[in-house]
C-alpha cells in the first residue's frame, strides 16, 4: 500500500512537528504532489519514560493497538515521531505488516563516525534503555555519560514545558542543557525527544551541532515513500 | 467513539496549520489530557475549485473515499480543513455516519451580526458555488460583490504560492488582496481557504478584522470533542 502511517499523539505538538517536516521535506507545487499520510494521534498511552523507570502503566498494549490501527487503515511503512516509546521497537515491529522505522537509527546514520563527541539529550527512559548508546557505540561515535544531573535536569524541565504548551520557557531550559554539554566536552547534540527540536526555535545552539531525531525520521519516511514513487498522480485512496 | 476525525491533504500544509490550531486550543498540561485524532492526509484528490469552474475532474468519488475511510477508523466527528470541499458537504453529509462539521458555518459564526461589511477571500470555486454568500445572507451580513477582478488575482497568487511552499511570497499577495478590499469598503475578510491564514503571518491586516476559517473550524471541533469529554483519561484506542 501507498500510504505512510504516522503513530502520534505523544506528544501531540511533537506530532504536529513532524507532520510539517514531512510536508517541508517533500519537493512539490501543488497539493497532488504530496505524499499520502494517516496519522493516529492517541495521545492517552502511559507515558512512557515512567515506564520504562517503572513508575508507571505499561504502555505495550496501547502502543500495539495504535500499531494495529494503522495497519488496518492499510499503511505501507510507519514513523512514530516519540523517541521513549522505541524502547518497545521490536514488540511493535514484530506486530506489524508495515515496515516500521526506527527514530534512534534514522538519528545516528546523521553522525560522522569517529568525529564527533555526542551528547544524547532525551527522557530518563530512552537514557535508561540505551538505545541510543547501542546505535551510537555500533557506529564507533563517542557519547558523554548521561548520568550529568544538572544536564538532565534541564532536559526534563524542557520536555515538560513543551508538553505543557511553553515551548519559549522550554527553550531557556534547553538553552541551559546546552550549554552545560559544551562544558562537559561535547562538540554535538542528539535531540533524542521529539519535544526537544520544539524548544529549540527558542535557544541558541552554543556552537553544537544540533542533531534532530524529528527532523531525522521525517527525511528516512519521506525517501522511503518517494523511492517507491508514493507521489505518483495516478495515486487512489 | 471517541475520536476525532481529520480529512485533510487539501492542502497538507493547511492540514498541519488546522492540527496545531487543535493542540493550541486544547487545555492540557500533559500528552494524556489532549485530544485523540485520525488524520487521512489524502492530497492526490483533484482540486477541488477547477471541477466547481467545470475545468479539471470531479473529486467526489474520492472524497467520499477519504470520507468512508474515516468512518472505517471508527472517528466520532469529521473535519474538512479544506473550503473548496464543501460544495460537496451534503453527498459527503450523507454519506457518513459521523457528524461532519461545515466550515462556512463555524467560520461566519464568529462574525457580528449586521455590524461588519464583509469580504470574503476563497477559490474562484468556493465563490461560484456560493455557500458564504447564503451563510452571510442567512445571518444578515453585508458582503463585497466577488468580482472584484485585481483583488481576486491576487488572492489566487496567495493561494497558489502558499500550496507551493512559499508561504512569505503568499504574505505579499495577501497584503494587496487586504488593501484593495480596504479601498472597496471592507471592515472584515472572512479567509475563507485554509491556505491564507498561512500566508497571513507575513501580511498586515490594513485594519480590517481577519476571520480564520481554520481556527474557526478548529474551535468547533475542539468544543464538540470536549462537550463529549474525549480528553478523559479513561479513553482507549
Amino acid at each position: 500500500m501507498s500510504l505512510i502511517g504516522v503513530f502520534g499523539g505523544m506528544g501531540p505538538s511533537a506530532t504536529v512537528d513532524f507532520m510539517d517536516k514531512l510536508v517541508q521535506l517533500t519537493p512539490a507545487s501543488r497539493d497532488q504532489e504530496h505524499l499520502p499520510v494517516v496519522v493516529a494521534n492517541f495521545p492517552h498511552i502511559p507515558d512512557r519514560s515512567r515506564a520504562i523507570l517503572g513508575q508507571g502503566s505499561d504502555p505495550l498494549p496501547q502502543l500495539l493497538k495504535g500499531i494495529t490501527f494503522l495497519n488496518e487503515a492499510g499503511v505501507g511503512v510507519i514513523a512514530i515521531p516519540c523517541n521513549s516509546s522505541h524502547h518497545w521497537y521490536e514488540q511493535m515491529s514484530r506486530a506489524s505488516a508495515a515496515h516500521v522505522l526506527h527514530i534512534a537509527r534514522s538519528c545516528v546514520a546523521a553522525l560522522q563516525e569517529g568525529s564527533e563527541r555526542v551528547a544524547i539529550f532525551a527522557t530518563r527512559g530512552t537514557l535508561v534503555s540505551g538505545f541510543y548508546q547501542r546505535e551510537l557505540r555500533a557506529r564507533g561515535i563517542d557519547f558523554l555519560a548521561h548520568d550529568v544531573q544538572a544536564l538532565q535536569a534541564s532536559v526534563d524541565d524542557c520536555i515538560r514545558e513543551v508538553k505543557a504548551g511553553k515551548a519559549s520557557a522550554g527553550g531557556a531550559s534547553l538553552d541551559r542543557a546546552l550549554r552545560r554539554a559544551r562544558e562537559h566536552g561535547a562538540t554535538a547534540v542528539i535531540m533524542g525527544c521529539t519535544e526537544l527540536p520544539i524548544a529549540a526555535r527558542h535557544a541558541t545552539s552554543h556552537g553544537l551541532r544540533l542533531v534532530d531525531s524529528s527532523l531525522e525520521l521525517a527525511r528516512a519516511t519521506v525517501n522511503y515513500a518517494l523511492e517507491r514513487g508514493w507521489n505518483r498522480p495516478g495515486w487512489e485512496v
